[in-house]
């Protein structure tokens, strides 16, 4: 992965499925990233689009672990510890060094989060303690499965099939997880949440409190704080911030961030709700959309800048019709 | 401090302030604790009554900071670094060591927690980011004031105030927090928090994620939780529970637990709401209570126990209306 | 728990079974001890002797976690989590505030270790890497199960049964083991190895390296050291051993450490081989005997002391007949 | 160890030697401490008095570390790894368990402190980096030493001598430490550092940090700041402080503390320099003393409150002719 | 940043200031660093030269902190937390995207240290205790200011003034120190501190005591040890030092290292005085000048290596005429 | 160094040592690595071969530290600290920035661990304890050695020999260590532990558990498992793994693995014995080999890939006569 550093913020409109048989492995393309995996440090965002499965042929990645959010159409995972079947508005992790096959029965798309690191694990949760956000009982763990066929010798490496494993012991296996079993946590008198307390799966770094990578999610929820602005406020942060949006609108782009496409704001550049969502102020309804966030800072490859062909020029001029507010005389109301 | 420490549960109705003066320091009585001062490890529950200044004295304590909640009469504190007016529904604390003198102009009551281990600090916010719960800049120190007088030698220990001082740097030094600025975070689609959300304060112990003594508030907040029972859920723990009520009612308490009055639940004893507020399921209007919540085993002193003759013999009738509802053949309605 | 501390080493002869009906609460007798429970720090031994079922009641401890060792009779336990059949070579661990209740069809005996800092967890392995030792798969834990009946009022405290529980998440849960799965490791060329190495569960210490109390034993397993004294050598450490024997004989000590009999070497006392073990250095026929080690000095109790009557005054004639081998000219054979 | 745990600040005249014979076994005094030994928390500070050598004895202390400074008579201490001389104004450290026997020649008195929890270590000099205070070199160990004679059994335990060890190895080792070699380390430009800038060994505790007890010294130093009030400062802290007076004067106090003598400063009780010292703003000739520091609180025992009969009634007079000086209209100078 | 990683110690002459209009972003060069920001570890080092201010632009810096070092000109810094001014011997931190505007009013030159991987922090003071090095207090932050103004056109990218801030809270915010305020700690008996006792800030590393970048400066200060040779000792070290020159002369560096200049030893190659400084033994006068020390290895740029046409290629003459003093018959004298 | 990444397992044929001269530092070539020097992150693996002393001349390496592993040949190096001589079965480290001269009396052979990131230490050891695989005791450093001559100026850098060192003190100094001294322990009952139990030294990473690379050795040893298949077991782990042999054959590949070759598994890459030995389950005369293994991913350099010639094109034919024994109805033999 050959990556450049150079940029603010951008959007992708949404990744085209090519018509022609494409497969999983043959549809993943790398957008953007940070580091190499040799000295096992950095991470990378991948798309994938796919209408056929992947036939007598599996795949494993010795780099890292895949966390796979599918947008559009089912993917049946075959893995050696068994079978998932993961849907959009779903997601599944596969870890370094697992051979799986993926099957699919339609047009399908998503968007994978690589990390280099260390594995995904939930959050501490602090203050939040033992129930909230995502439940370790609702991930799921497929169950032993097995084949016992010999190879078809057509460009295949190994004159059997890889999952030929009855029973399995150990906590090293792929899981997947339904994104409506999150147990939203959020402010209930005033004021805003830092977007991390929606954060689904964390791969930490070695400083605590920093992670390589997060896997956040906007779910469905009740907005109930008084006296307070409801779209996501404008911010500058020291993460890189990729977006996707899985189905309908995100919450604070109400035009021109569709399923399917994406969004990177690269750490240190200040961003927040478009001119429309600012006016109306309106929450409108919450459609499932996530975040990538990661410490590190984002490189595009060539793919994801130019051969992919998807970045909108227009991006910037969401902002264009915010006003300018600023009044030196402006005192706040006290809380009563 | 000597305690004792058979017991499950109890209550005590609120605590006589005596007719006759009684000032700060005389009117400090001890209700339970653990461990000792000397080997910097455990923590002590107080409550105080009085209804005069302390007049021409200071006091200090060499154990352990003072956590101060008043529930009746405001506070008036001289300390060396300036003065602080603490009023029900504030808090403040004065750390081990610090002179200071406590005015007051009519029957006052209040709680204190004493901790030996550490100081107070903000908790860990983990997944809640940078905003949320308790925020530092609202917690208000004093501005530096001093006096400059001899002293009378009426019981004093020395010839001059002790709070002759001009101006301090450092950042060891009393603070006061207003209750009403904790911005409250909880579940705002389904389920239950822990109460460990609800922190304005820990003291640390060296064991990650076991606190010698967590102050607790259960604020005015919104509960929107989808098909989830809203009073708190009936639990057992292994933390210590020592409730304190300012005003009005207690939320899972229709009855018997009154301001000035407190509750102990020992570690590892269940409770939860009584029979009258599981029928009505109600949290009605929310008034300001708190918890002292402690690692520590709480035991009784003896004037916790039976000189202060306010432990309420019928404490445990508020369960015994509720009905046993064990169906083993109940099945949970999913979530669609 | 009173404890005294003044001793050095003793050794206590089989603990005697009533004849008359006692149940295992009834029979329960602490014999040494160190720290205290409310400020969740230290650790106690207990032996339990029965013959009957408790009947119609359960029992929870607060202030620690039983791990229980039976030397004699087989217990049937009964949890909230389900049920638990732990026979003589199996432990199993009740850990603070479960309610259980325990049934016997015969005389029963055995050992409790109770500590009060933090749960048993198996050892971090260190270079012994991801197998050996115990093994996570091989600690099992109760199927759910229930009882639906009102309770009987005689001498119970609630009217019903605390065991209707249906089923339940997380991951507080007794457990048993059963020693013969067991992985052993050892000295394989010459030398010997620390105890440490037969560690099956660990209570940590805050301080890295330092355990409250280890539950160690001494496996059957192959002895093959080139070059080497076969059985334990002498020596003086910083832990307090606490040794009990489940069937046969200690290796160690051929005659007087029987079955259902305990021995205590303090801290800093020397130890090792009887006179008979030294001089015949055979390890014979290893059989299955157990270690509670402790970074604590172990207090005994007025019943551990004097009221049990077992104390072996003999036990230091062991090694009267081992004699001074001293050679001040003696040189070390090179290894080639 | 039974303590008392009541007092502010108060100073022993020396200790009397007694006239008839007396070894170091028998002339050991537990002036104050605090937490206890079985449970590994807590400190003690001792006095020993002695005029014979220990004869056809050893002496081993399971419960802590002895950290031993002789003020009169050089102790001749054997053992089980050689042979170490003490003279006044050396240290020793004999540790845990280990066995030894005390040779005087003369009346001999010093001061012991006892730690219960860890050995005590170098400080981790932090950015004093490298080269500082304390070195390693300047420890020294015994070399091997060994005596083989068969024990006299008037008042033995053993029939030989517990020092039949030809070598050893391994770094549990008592050693010496001659104060001179502290490489002094201090504010060379203007104001004062921390005497913790002179610590010479320490016993660490879990918080980082905070010390059980700390070995101070205030050695012979040039100080050279400017513009600054030589003597030590006025401090209240949150430690602990005895001190001892090997030779000559203490430089903050110039009567009434002498060698063989002690003062103890609980925490959070304010002290400083004496109004002579303070007048005279004179250090003087720097003559060699220590301090125990600790963050426990440190109870008296009967015998150093009482029975001892040296506590000097007089020491709060030491500050009384300091005038007041407050001037609420000061202003600083400007370092220019 | 492209660097190359072969050298061993190299000294340039004082970087040109232009003669043609230059800002400071425009005057940025860098001289040499390590590592790379995206996957945020590294650092380097970059001089700046500039004559008049930036017009109508801001800038920041998404990749690290910056530590300014000016050595002419003073600096006025416009921050959206208000303004700084920054002049020689006062360094300033401005941290990771804060946007900044620079002003000067004469030729200006000073050095950079830009950090990756975490902020800047006071070094832990170990045994130095609370006081001593740099104090909080003297850390001195911009007070708010605010500009309101539309943008003019210009090359500008935005329609409005960055700096239109009213207030702030929060802790991330640039400010400034003033060398003189630095309170030196050194040896005061004899032999030699580690320079790292001068460290003013530091960047931590994940490694205990490991940093990625230090501030080190080389204050006046009483030079006091006895028996002692007085210059810096001769060393290698696993530190790359970068230095700079303030004002006057370097203390070890008598000749050559003149202000405005530098000079770099990589890891592992012996430095020490030069033979005149070694003569004489003079430490002279001595003028302010710092370190930038780093334990990863400075590879230089093309501009430091080439471009800049200032390396001192007679740098390596400065040790030539210094004796070899080998005796292997010398002895040191014993101190008494 | 520049390194590929992609390749699976490989192994070399024994590497070349030329006929003509050359001496140890023209000997080295380096096969394969990751990471880099700079930031202090990685690790290379280079091959030495060497028929002639380096005359005149020393060598230092900046970059981190060497584990030099003879093959065949011994070696004398001359370091600051005085000599080592380094014969096969021994090893030696010598750090970053030493220099060292080696002397050669015949044609020489062996492999080199570098590390960037730290330096080697004994593993700890768990539940090992205190004895057990490398001890202390027996890594041998030089004593003092200096020489006292003019440099020779044939291709010098300097005029005087650089070992002109007296004595030192510090801990900062070269060892060696005999792989015979190594107390190898293992399973004694039945199963088979991990290799990590081998680890003779590492060099651990931030990570905790995770090392940047490991020196494992396979030394001669009892293998008494019962029940258990006695070769290596197959597996794929999350390591690299690079292996060389000393002398004789290896235990898991009874053909084509020679002393003086190597093989390369990189991360993820399932292995283990090949057909021959799994057949006859045999582990016949155990000869000293060892094993490089790292968590980074090692990429091939260009010498390594090409020029060495040395790759066994045959490798995989190793496995290819191993049947499938895949049996879904297969069940265990219960222990019993």
């Amino acid at each position: 992965m050959s990556v450049k550093a150079s940029f603010t913020q951008l959007r992708w409109k949404p990744f085209d499925i090519p018509k022609e048989d494409i497969d999983f492995v043959n549809g993943l393309r790398t957008v953007c990233g940070a580091g190499e995996p040799l000295s096992r440090n950095g991470c990378a965002i991948h798309i994938y689009v796919c209408n056929i499965s992947m036939a007598n042929s599996a795949f494993y990645n010795s780099d890292g672990d895949f966390l796979i959010v599918p947008q559009q159409g089912t993917l049946n995972i075959t893995t050696e510890f068994g079978k998932l079947c993961v849907s959009p508005n779903e997601i599944c992790v596969v870890q370094q060094g697992m051979r799986f096959s993926v099957g699919v029965q339609e047009p399908s798309r998503g968007y994978i989060l690589e990390v280099y690191n260390a594995h995904f694990v939930l959050p501490n949760l602090g203050p939040i303690g033992a129930n909230g956000l995502a439940s370790p009982r609702d991930f799921l763990t497929p169950v032993a499965w097995y084949e016992d066929r010999d190879g078809h010798l057509f460009e295949a490496l190994q004159g059997h099939s890889p999952f030929d494993v009855v029973a399995w012991h150990g906590n090293y296996v792929p899981y997947k997880y339904n994104l409506k079993h999150f147990m939203v946590i959020n402010a209930t008198a005033f004021d805003h949440a830092d977007p991390s307390i929606f954060t689904v799966l964390t791969c930490p770094s070695e400083k605590p409190g920093v992670a390589i990578a997060d896997f956040v999610i906007f779910p469905p929820r009740w907005a109930v704080q008084d006296h307070t602005f409801r779209p996501p406020y404008y911010h500058r942060n020291c993460m890189s911030e990729f977006m996707g949006l899985i189905l309908g609108k995100y919450e604070a782009k109400e035009e021109g961030f569709l399923p399917g496409g994406a969004s990177l704001h690269s750490m240190m550049t200040p961003h927040g709700p478009d001119a429309d969502c600012f006016n109306s102020a309106s929450t409108a309804k919450l459609t499932p959309s996530f975040m990538f966030e990661t410490s590190l800072g984002l490189g595009l490859t060539e793919w994801g800048e130019h051969t992919c062909q998807k970045i909108d020029g227009d991006y910037f001029k969401c902002w264009q019709d915010i006003k300018k507010n600023f009044n030196p005389n402006w005192k706040p109301t006290p809380k009563e």
